[in-house]
């Protein structure tokens, strides 16, 4: 199983936007919705082994959405289609462990360091280890949205392993994109 | 200059579509505004040595629309951004040649033919040389949309090289994502 987490500092943990105005009011949505897009799609077809989290930090306490693309219905390509099942997602209460919202869709009212608990995480980092060089890839990755970690998420994550996808800095559905593309090919050799 | 020209078989050549309905009543709109993304983002940067050709084939004639990244304003990241400059674009009467309809974009009447007769490209096709083992890549791609090429567009393609992105077949938007990964790697090199 892949897991990719992002980071959506400013993201509204209530279902109360409008697929509309999702980088306004939403808080950047529009970043997550991409992130779910590359996390699961291939041409006709998804990613079933796929997991992509999203911790929603625009709210107090945070949520964290968990898409499983193993289960997941009702799913298309464009960001309306991912806005429209986070709606779906946190419009069930949130609860400290994961309840099902929807099919491959859950909730819960935890945040970063809770995740970490759960899996070990390697950390997207201009700085970090490229990918094609790395002799073997960690399986879960952490992402940031379109800001920087905060102090507090950067303690948490110090001590994490640190890749990088090559030399130019990308967003981080793009980021997705590349990694799952290098998985592709090492699946196949 | 890098050029991605994607195929909207579907795609309106109005500019009366609703940003709300772009899978839809737009001809899946949404594909080519997610090209549009994959082609410029960087992390807060855009690509300004590329441009992205959309070739709108769900109208008679066909339309192109140039997106030029050393000239393109307002651009954000988000589906509805790529899809307000898509209707403005449209907005412009086409004619036979390119005439600027915003900073950075340009539409005419005509389709992937006359494209063709401007510049040498290359197809991505499933089948083709895989990018990272060809030693020196083309700067012009022809991607489609959610559909295979037509028969009259294969013909017209028939003698082109092709190139593929790896062992899975990926949405444009990704493979974008990928070819332009490995060029920024061979340029840092």
């Amino acid at each position: 199983m892949l897991r990719f987490a992002i980071l959506g500092h400013k993201a509204t943990t209530s279902p109360d936007f409008s697929l509309n105005d999702m980088p306004g009011g939403a808080g950047r949505m529009d970043v997550l919705c991409r992130c779910i897009n590359s996390s699961f799609f291939l041409s006709h077809d998804l990613r079933r082994d796929t997991e992509c989290y999203l911790i929603l930090e625009g709210g107090d306490p945070h949520k964290t959405l968990r898409f499983s693309g193993e289960t997941i219905r009702s799913l298309n390509p464009d960001e309306r289609s991912a806005g429209a099942l986070i709606k779906k997602g946190l419009s069930t209460p949130a609860e400290p462990e994961f309840k099902k919202a929807a099919d491959g869709i859950a909730i819960r009212s935890a945040g970063l360091a809770e995740l970490l608990q759960e899996f070990s995480f390697a950390v997207l980092d201009e700085n970090g280890e490229d990918i094609r060089n790395a002799e073997t890839l960690p399986e879960n990755f952490i992402l940031s949205d379109h800001m920087n970690f905060t102090e507090e998420e950067e303690a948490l994550l110090k001590d994490l392993p640190r890749y990088s996808v090559g030399p130019r800095v990308l967003h981080a559905d793009h980021t997705i994109t590349v990694i799952l593309n290098e998985f592709d090919r090492r699946k196949r050799s």
